[in-house]
């Protein structure tokens, strides 16, 4: 597996550098049926992606956000090459790259990195979460501590209404929607946020697969919006994504406005 | 007013340089009664403005966050040293400075710097808004065009619901709570976003009399939650912060929300 991490730090590095070039300075975006936006960046690295692994690895196949290579392998990279597109074109340095390697519906490689920070989060399963090479790890706050942070993305057209149910935790947690599930996932790793709500999106798992595993190493704990594990090679019923301690808690608020 | 610009934007770079100096590092933060956090970086920046107004202008009085220097003056320095402190503390590169003369409750003067990305953002009345000095402007984006983004603020004691107002408008625009309303009021003033909604706090005007100012300069609009204009030296009735051109279309859906 530490073939493979490497492999993916190496994708990383160039996609930091390509959204690191072009922060704040696209004038060109594009916008998806969804009303999400994309840029040429999110193009490009996902395509350097798929050119690479079909040079290294040509039996794996590859599912990014705006690409896909089916080689109907068990090996599948999951990658969102700028998770937080919309704060990348909009000027504020929070967007990452994610990248995972699935195998069997399993993470067992997951890379995160964030361009603005130079911060490079790694995990293989098993063997702990790290950022640029030092471990780290989840807080220990419960639900109503100070400084709990809740993070949570919402959109018109999602599965579940995160916000209603940020709206309910206000007296518990600080809430915040810093644009980029993913970075909101390593600061939880990192032990600065306490809990993700993420309501999933059209396109699946791309954007989390890579910070479940991350999490998970780090002591956090990742499941759907009723408390189970899922697979990260196929669209995945929401996340929640904690510090572990504290999922529980979460859950049983999350239970009120979910439907079984 | 080129004096106190050039008098503000030195406190500024002294700030900045504090919070980078200190970002991601900080080991101790304190909470305050309303559960934010507080740090010790706050509270120098704070102390370091009062002790320079007090050296160039003795006769003015200062509101900050932190501490004021009430001289009775007509001429008040009002300042958020971390505007976005959670942010701060919690690793996420979004926190600014914030420092605005107010004469007679108009504000005049008004400096956000963004020690992350290094932006200076400066405003005379009068004389148009600034980042690093080149001239900037709000976007044109109605309520519902694509790429439109709402940011809120939002704790439990606010006296306006602003995540039930962003609740509401979810079909019309793309939302997100980045942490810094000041940052976000740049964003604004940049042609990023296109719109705010700030509670207000019980700290008063602090967090956006310069912000105030560089919007409307850049040609966007600022008002309180009924639409009315408001002083800047006295604690304020919430605020809505848009490119202007959107401003009565998201007046007629917030006032679904206030009560006269």
């Amino acid at each position: 597996m530490e073939e493979y991490l490497n492999f993916a730090i190496s994708i990383a590095e160039y996609a930091g550098s390509e959204i690191r070039k072009n922060f704040g300075s696209l004038s060109n975006v594009e916008f998806k049926s969804d009303r999400t936006p994309v840029t040429e960046v999110d193009k490009k690295i996902n395509h350097y992606l798929i050119e690479q692994v079909s040079r290294v690895y040509p039996n794996h196949s590859v599912i990014g956000e705006e690409e896909i290579s089916n080689n109907k392998s068990n090996y599948v990279w999951v990658c969102d090459p700028v998770d937080g597109t919309g704060m990348f074109t909009d000027g504020v340095p929070v967007s990452v790259f994610s990248l995972a390697l699935v195998v069997d519906g399993d993470v067992q490689v997951g890379v995160v990195y964030d361009p603005h920070l130079n911060n490079m989060y790694t995990a293989i399963k098993g063997k702990g979460a790290f950022c640029n090479g030092a471990r780290i790890h989840v807080n220990d706050k419960h639900l109503g501590d100070l400084g709990y942070r809740l993070n949570f993305e919402m959109w018109n057209n999602a599965k579940f209404d995160t916000m209603l149910i940020a709206h309910d935790m206000l007296s518990l947690v600080k809430v915040s929607e810093i644009g980029s599930v993913a970075r909101s996932c390593m600061a939880i790793a990192s032990g600065n946020f306490s809990c993700d709500l993420f309501p999933g999106t059209s396109h699946g798992n791309c954007d989390i697969a890579a910070s479940a595993l991350i999490v998970s190493e780090a002591g956090g704990r990742v499941t759907d919006f009723y408390g189970n594990s899922q697979k990260y090679d196929c669209a995945i019923n929401g996340a929640i994504i904690t510090n572990g301690i504290s999922h529980d808690e979460v859950l049983s608020i999350v239970k009120k406005y979910v439907k079984k």
